[in-house]
């Protein structure tokens, strides 16, 4: 297979980190036994997912119906690119033996003219490409080649990566501007970035042109998708939010706000970056800013969540950002994740990986519980159980984490997440070598023929004092750009112990150390994380009078089990310090911030619902948590912006 | 007909008010008209209602098809009761023409057994009575009686009492204990409260008892709508919401929580009221007070809107009082003015006139704009047009009124209640008379054999002063009741020019005075009305650190046309002074209330979403309307509870 002929392809991070670690082994001894149970149906409690018998129908080799949904096949692609970054970071020969059998599957599923879903080929073999919309076959086909491309990278195994090449070949004879060709688009965005995956691993440019094909013919009149709707002789109507649901109601290049479902947007501006950055496309890169800006400044949760609205797991519109009523998807937040990194690829600015930490610090992984083994769809960052319960505009708004879900989306895609984390943290471009992330790890770069080890220490997200070693194989004159997090205030850097004034070093939140690096150089990096207050923009019309609180890259939030209920009585006084301690023993442990608040007198109160006094506050001492690690105790009330006093 | 046997008929009330003459003119040049021409297609822009026409072809004068809802019969009850209480305050001879056409028609569309109802009669006629639960038999019937003794009451004819009278008499031969009878109740409750006004014209003891029968059937296991639903060997399913829904989850006297459909709900407790009234039920009573003290200090809006959710337009739980989401249906606040009327009936306790006169000033007449002509379902506390268009989660709230609605449920709702209003002012028992309400009217009263004429004069709701002459024919010695208003702080009464010192006479927020009255007595009454501040009790989370305005009886708001976008911005000191002033020219002549209030200065805030410091406050006079008269200017934003600095 040929290099990737435009970057370097990440190396391998052992991770060091506590507090990755800890996920990273969720991962490995929970999720990826307990989600290959699932694929068999071998679990008790859940609905059967069928996925792995509806290859084994596909290849011929067992009778039976295809059941689940119709894009199931993308439940095996992410468990296996999930255990492909597992087997990364740790051998296990007898997963990998696994693996292999099931790669094995799915080429004999394969049918002959390269062409891979299950669904299609048991159920309506005559009926593929007739329903991009909808029907997910760019989807499946898109994370089966971000698994083949992880694992061929894990194992060095080109098995896997053969059968979706091929596919990919195939797709390619299917989709373009040529006649015969359709010219399509898929309903839920997924390919565009997986092809520039498999365009890195293979050097095929066929395949990058196949995604900017997608990027670039999404949005144009007329809609493809009232053409395959024709053809099909549907009468189905649909209206503009359809095609903004899509985000194909414009073309790509000229949109500038999001909209629509927040997974397939945000899927979709990673590859657009992906492709700016791959064929230095400046419209693209033009549109990924303004969209990012959007996003960022306009329909962000403080969270890194994104989706406001349940109807569409959708954007809704700027400064819409109600707390009890978010969709907030983890897969939302987690491809947030994939864009923030995608836009670091296109220039080296730390609010990019401020949002990455961000979202990876409470957005994602508030998706899972600490044993990983109940998750949410919905990252709310308000919860009164029993709105949730009563009333059927926030159910969705589920109380606690669920198991297993029937439609398996966020929990394989967390694993997926939390297993690769090593590859966020770095990135080399020419022979500077960016340190995006903090956490404990051990890595080594080529910069020309200079082997470099790196090795990071520290205590991330509960302290910002990291440790790291550069030790090049001999003394090499190159660039470190090291990030300051846009949260950190009164930064100190020492060079082997001495200090260095990093001001003049600066440059979009980089402090870019050029120097002659020797052998056992260490950087130390002191970022103050002080418990703070944040406040909304005050456009936000949710937040207005309320104040969240946040501590480095993590956020905060109150929960019933340490505050009462009705925590929408507690008033932070703007005078209140805020005190930070970390708890060892305390949900996997934890720094939690303790202040002096007030609260509303229930007591003072009379029956009448509405009165013409207020009453007076009492002292109430609070304590607030970690927002990713609410929902880890009894069932109660939870709450990220808190009325101020 | 039969005299009432147990209460006076409330006098024929001239009213002289400026304040509701305007909205009686608007029922009866614009609304009535209007709506006959709705009835009878005559509407270029409107939804045909066919409801007249439903009866021709019912009556086998005119061929064709039902048409319209299964309850569109009620739409021709309900105006001809408006037309009743229409002609009740002036004589219309070619209204009164039109009418009786109407009632002529509705006798020949009766069956020879006294059935009615279009709907049955014409499409499905052996199905009569098979499903209670969803096709509003009974809740047309009951509409059709109400008109029927209004109009009988307003002009001395009784063929359409005669006509119901005989359709209730057959009802009573379906329904009942005795064997071979359906034990049943309706799914929408109507009937109960119009077999209690039928009662009251009649006598007839036997409707009494078969609203009593309705009302102790319901929620009795195994519940009827299964019954009936198996019957009709009908699977659908249903769960224990569904009861709910109907208020048929438990027996009525156990219920202690407004639950479900806020219309149907206050509906029944009116019919409760009546029955608890009428036949000294206690446990029915305490049923009602129960349920009373929940509406009212668990579940209601501050402008006495029900109904927290747009799901079954339904109450929600307690203190679930949600602004931006709320259902607070126009015809639930108008059953909320029903069952404050009986409530009072029931026991003289200012609470329920406070009630009844929050509900009449505010979540009533918000449904209509000033010219009558276009109206609200939904009365929200807080509107963005943005959120309404984009977030379908909200877009039961309209930004604006609409013209006459499919379903017309709320505008002839809102007629009959305007038309009738003078019916709210006053009560007689024995020889009290009760005063509830204070506007301009002119009636009089028999007490024992002595003609009393009351006259009231006042600028309410814009000033608290009333004069009140009492003009008995000859002296007599008996009591008036005045209530004081809760809102009311130092209250001042005077008679004959001579102060009165209240508080021996006071009880339960009634002041009562009993003396020999005589020719030309005067007593002034002095409510101060003062703008205040309203504070939510602290368990209604929705509205911690917010605060309303009212005067009087009247809430306030503010709109976007006095104080620009983004309400939200706005914070009221608590030290700021509220003026009120009259403005003649506004919304036809309103108290105004202005403010020293502050903005949060959106232009110290750079474009971020989140930042660690939040800004400075401007100062930012406001100016709030009543919160009846919002959007009779452009669209724009509506707020009622404002952020508190």
């Amino acid at each position: 297979m040929g290099e990737s002929s435009v970057e370097k392809l990440i190396p391998k991070v052992s991770l060091t980190d506590t507090f990755w670690s800890q996920y990273q082994d969720i991962v490995k001894k929970n999720m990826i036994p307990y989600q290959w149970q699932a694929l068999n149906d071998q679990l008790p409690d859940a609905e059967p997912s069928h996925a792995i018998e509806n290859f084994r129908i596909a290849a011929g080799e067992s009778d039976g119906e295809f059941y689940g949904m119709i894009f199931q096949d993308s439940d095996v692609a992410k468990w296996l690119e999930a255990v492909a970054f597992s087997l990364e970071t740790e051998a296990n020969p007898e997963l990998e033996r696994l693996a292999d059998e099931v790669i094995d599957l799915i080429g004999r599923a394969q049918r002959s003219d390269g062409y891979l879903n299950t669904y299609y080929t048991v159920k309506e073999p005559e009926k593929r490409w007739t329903n991009l919309k909808d029907n997910h076959e760019l989807y499946c086909a898109g994370h089966l080649i971000e698994a083949a491309v992880a694992y061929y990278k894990a194992t060095g195994k080109e098995t896997f990566l053969h059968i979706m090449s091929k596919y990919a070949d195939y797709i390619d004879t299917v989709f373009g501007e040529e006649e015969g060709k359709l010219s399509g688009y898929p309903g839920h965005q997924e390919i565009e970035l997986a092809l520039v995956k498999l365009y890195d691993v293979t050097g095929n440019e066929n395949y990058l042109k196949l995604s900017k094909y997608f990027i670039d013919e999404r949005g144009k009149q007329p809609h493809y998708f009232d053409i395959e709707k024709n053809k099909r002789q549907n009468t189905e109507s649909w209206n503009e939010d359809t095609y903004a649901y899509h985000q194909a109601h414009q073309p790509v290049r000229e949109q500038s706000e999001a909209v629509g479902h927040a997974v397939r947007a945000v899927y979709m501006y990673t590859a657009m970056a992906d492709l700016a950055a791959k064929t230095n496309d400046e419209s693209l890169k033009a549109a990924c800013k303004r969209l990012w800006e959007n996003v960022t400044r306009k329909q962000m949760y403080v969270t890194g969540g994104m989706g406001s609205m349940v109807a569409g797991e959708a954007f809704s519109f700027n400064y819409d950002l109600p707390n009890d009523l978010s969709y907030t998807e983890t897969c939302a937040s987690i491809g947030l994740v994939f864009w923030a990194n995608r836009m670091l690829n296109l220039e080296a600015n730390s609010d990019y990986a401020d949002i990455m930490e961000l979202a990876l610090y409470n957005g994602t992984i508030s998706g899972m519980d600490l044993d990983g083994k109940k998750f949410f769809y919905v990252n709310p960052l308000e919860v009164l159980p029993e709105a949730s319960e009563k009333r059927p505009d926030k159910r969705h708004v589920k109380p606690v984490r669920q198991s297993w879900f029937g439609c398996a989306c966020c929990p394989p895609n967390l694993a997926r997440l939390i297993a690769s984390i090593g590859h966020y943290i770095y990135s080399q471009k020419d022979n500077d070598l960016f340190v995006h992330l903090y956490m404990g790890n051990e890595t080594a770069f080529d910069i020309e023929d200079v082997h470099v080890a790196v090795k990071q220490k520290t205590d991330y997200p509960w302290d910002g004092k990291v440790v790291i070693n550069i030790d090049p194989d001999r003394e090499h004159l190159f660039s470190m750009a090291f990030r300051i997090p846009g949260w950190a205030k009164g930064t100190q850097i020492k060079i082997n112990g001495e200090r260095l004034d990093q001001q003049a070093l600066t440059k979009d939140g980089y402090v870019y150390i050029k120097r002659q690096w020797k052998k056992n150089d260490q950087v130390e990096l002191n970022f103050p994380m002080v418990a703070e207050r944040i406040y909304s923009n005050p456009q936000v019309r949710h937040n207005v009078g309320k104040v969240a609180i946040k501590r480095g890259p993590v956020v905060y939030c109150l929960e019933q089990a340490d505050n009462g209920e009705n925590l929408h009585a507690i008033k932070l006084p703007r005078s209140a310090e805020l005190t930070a301690q970390f708890e060892g023993s305390l949900l996997n442990g934890v720094v939690v911030i303790t202040a002096d608040a007030v609260r509303i007198d229930e007591n003072q109160w009379d029956q009448a619902l509405y009165q013409a006094t207020s009453v007076q506050t009492v002292p109430n001492p609070i304590k607030a948590i970690p927002y990713y690690a609410w929902c880890n105790r009894e069932q109660g009330e939870m709450l990220v912006w808190i009325n101020e006093a």
